[in-house]
């Protein structure tokens, strides 16, 4: 969504409330941006093109085409010489994320960008309780690897322990960069 | 382009003869994934879609689309902790690089990311001398923004003077890494 927030719209659409948590990213993003805090973009659904029209003096049309796998996570960008890689993603659940709502490839992604020092999370929204959480993809990458031996959710308790709580505000509608510098404050602590 | 590179079609693939610019470097990039040396990806092409067809027991048909303008540009990814951002395009010209390569939303885009302190760059394939460049996007930048003035294009005595000439090769087809680390190692200098 790439409007700009309007005055007379901010009861609807304080508190993210009837937006979908990519829609309230998105947001906070073009204005991270006009700002020039971060320059980060969601990534386009990979589609495959079967078939394009060219009708005479308008625009190409696409006529037959299929959505792809995307073999990486939703956002990226960059934040103060920092590469920044996140995957957005909901649950009704009260007490625990489920894993399900991962795909392998975006657990390897970040693999691959951890590997080459990139800074990786996701943003957990738990809808029931509205509550969103940045949460390192370590926590993730650790209870990935652990499924096979039976827990197939990270518990809310350890999200609350290990990741960060962010508030739903107006501009942004949710300011998580606060929550990046937590996250990179600790990653150098570690190396 | 995403399969791997076959001994049998090195002769054909050998010196990038025969394909893109934008085939060479997504196989380079499918490499230095393998060998986990960066994490690089083309953007999707961003897609409008109005119309989506369910057919019953088989997957969803996109039946009307539309090519939207990209807001950045094609590349980006995350290496040894750096943020890449480049842009790739070619030209038959052979003595300069034409800029109406370029359009204005790429080059704002560089500029938001420069800000960053992203690593920003073109690679650049003179077609008619076979020659490829990895070019700094402050150069970019700077003719782009005396182009009201008159010249319409980057000298390539001047890209070869503050870019690095690439070469091609087998694997990985375009290996421009290397020139990442002297850009680089010149951005640290001037910081
Ligand atoms: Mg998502
Ligand atoms: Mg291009």
């Amino acid at each position: 969504i790439k409007r700009p927030l309007l005055a007379a719209e901010s009861d609807v659409i304080f508190g993210g409330r009837g937006m979908t948590l990519e829609q309230t990213i998105n947001d906070t993003n073009t204005y991270y941006r006009q700002q020039q805090r971060a320059v980060i973009y969601k990534k386009p659904t990979p589609i495959q093109i079967v078939k394009v029209d060219y009708p005479q003096r308008s625009k190409a049309v696409i006529r037959e085409a299929y959505f792809r796998q995307a073999s990486t996570t939703d956002y990226n960008g960059v934040y103060q010489g920092r590469y920044l890689d996140f995957e957005a993603k909901e649950t009704t659940n009260k007490k625990s994320f489920p894993l399900k709502n991962f795909h392998e490839h975006q657990v390897k992604h970040f693999q691959n960008c951890l590997h080459q020092q990139g800074i990786c999370f996701t943003i957990m929204r738990f809808a029931s309780l509205e509550r969103y959480f940045l949460t390192p993809a370590t926590l993730l990458l650790k209870y990935w690897q652990q499924q096979t031996n039976g827990r197939k959710s990270i518990p809310l308790t350890e999200i609350i322990k290990t990741g960060y709580e962010l508030q739903i505000g107006y501009q942004p509608l949710l300011d998580y960069l606060g929550a990046v510098d937590q996250l990179i404050q600790k990653t150098q602590q570690m190396d």
